[in-house]
């Protein structure tokens, strides 16, 4: 039986080293990428379209969320047609719009500006007490210390005092964003649990993100939030990511209206993001 | 025979279905991601570092060429310690140094800035004559009328006449790149056949990246070679992609050494991108 072994023998190597290749699901073109460039790297920031073309009042959505969210699951933003402030959190996203209301959103809602990363937290620290906003802010800088990182930021904690906005659902023809927020709505809360959503973009993104902190908030209930003008806390759950990726995704639709993105309208812009209104 | 054919289809069959395996590289962690946001799409633009960042001399690379190109096949840049200007073309990297040398750069080899894509050219169409590099940008400006969008450009040609220069390598500490530049080297290039690889920028990337027309040169024998300052030539091959996503990777190394990268530095940049010396 010795040649039956030689076929056997023959046929096992064939087995190893098959002539036509398995078929088996890879990825057509791209080889891998290393870790610091993968789309779901806690490193990675995303953001979708530039905050001079909100400024301007581009508020029609450009991207779904269910696109969006394959970028990461932390993150802040607004809705389609300025509907509200988002909230990007443990992979859900919620809109807090002008009534107060804190509405779940869909994969197939749009937003036309927004920040999203892959939040992992993977430094982590008590902080507090906080008295103000201010005071949280410089805390924060002198813990990260590095002006040219983009930081994600998360922070859980039972507020005293919280202090937040959002604006009304516009319709066309947009007025510009700093027109929109003078007719923001304020609430004051106290006493109320949940989490600081946060990302702290380098001075040099101005006209294209909102430099400095940018913080929006989500009660651990889910019935209250907004972007944050103040806080103050006794304690609360510090967690970051350092960011050293950033990409943005521009709008092709809104690319030939001729508006100058590149004005610089970071006066208006601080008015937007900190000013109460009357 | 007929058992004998039998044992050669089980074998065959077990060729077909192994139990055990192939060992095939794939991709560890994430999923496939959808194609408007693949590292590997022609609409993405991969950015090293910021152009304010070489402006105030940060030479040293950051990045190796091998890592870069897994973002695409078509760039443009500069080299570690500023050792002259780098052209990515066709999978190839090229640095074009002080004295004219055309060096092909190796996967080891770092950059501290540099702009790559996975060019596809999805647009083509004959162009010329062109008789200067304003008047490219000009033609240009027309054809690809949406300001905020990049365009990674590809132009093929006998050049009838073509200006470049290119910087010698530094040491540090490092002098600002507008003084480096001051002893650049130009060349004159007559009747001669190459490719234009040309990265077009918005206007809103002042300080980060080069807002306009970036263009560097390599000869079809790949002897000559610089950042292009002038040409002219009768009809030459334009390819172009439209790019959406711009991508930034900051060098964690050189966050903290307090340079104000936010600074207005686009006076300096405007000379030492299109200034000829003395």
């Amino acid at each position: 039986m010795s040649w039956l072994c030689l076929i056997v023998i023959v046929f096992a190597t064939g087995c190893q080293r098959p002539a036509e290749p398995p078929v088996i699901s890879v990825p057509s073109a791209p080889p891998p990428v290393p870790s610091a460039f993968s789309p779901l790297d806690a490193a990675r920031i995303t953001q979708v379209s530039l905050i001079n073309a909100l400024m301007v009042g581009r508020y029609d959505g450009v991207i779904t969320l269910g696109e969006l969210m394959q970028s990461g699951n932390l993150g802040l933003g607004t809705c389609d047609h300025l509907d509200g402030e988002m909230v990007i959190l443990d992979n859900e996203a919620y809109k807090i719009v002008s009534t107060g209301e804190v509405i779940k959103l869909g994969p197939t809602e749009t937003t036309p500006w927004a920040v999203i990363t892959p939040f992992e937290g993977q430094a982590r620290q008590e902080l507090g007490p906080i008295g103000s906003l201010e005071e949280l802010d410089a805390r924060l800088d002198g813990l990260l210390a590095e002006p040219d990182i983009f930081f994600a930021i998360r922070l859980e904690a039972e507020f005293d005092a919280l202090t937040v906005r959002s604006v009304a659902r516009q319709n066309p023809p947009y007025r510009p964003l700093d027109e929109v927020a003078k007719s923001q709505r304020v609430w004051n809360y106290e006493r109320v649990r949940g989490t600081l959503v946060g990302i702290r973009s380098p001075q040099w993104t101005t006209g294209l993100s909102v430099p400095g902190y940018h913080w929006h908030f989500i009660s651990d209930d889910r019935t209250r939030g907004g972007h944050v003008l103040d806080c103050k806390f006794a304690s609360g759950k510090l967690a970051y990511d350092r960011c050293e990726t950033w990409t943005i995704r521009l709008d092709p639709k809104h690319v030939m209206d001729g508006e100058d993105l590149s004005q610089d309208r970071s006066k208006a812009l601080k008015e937007v993001e900190s000013g109460r209104g009357k």
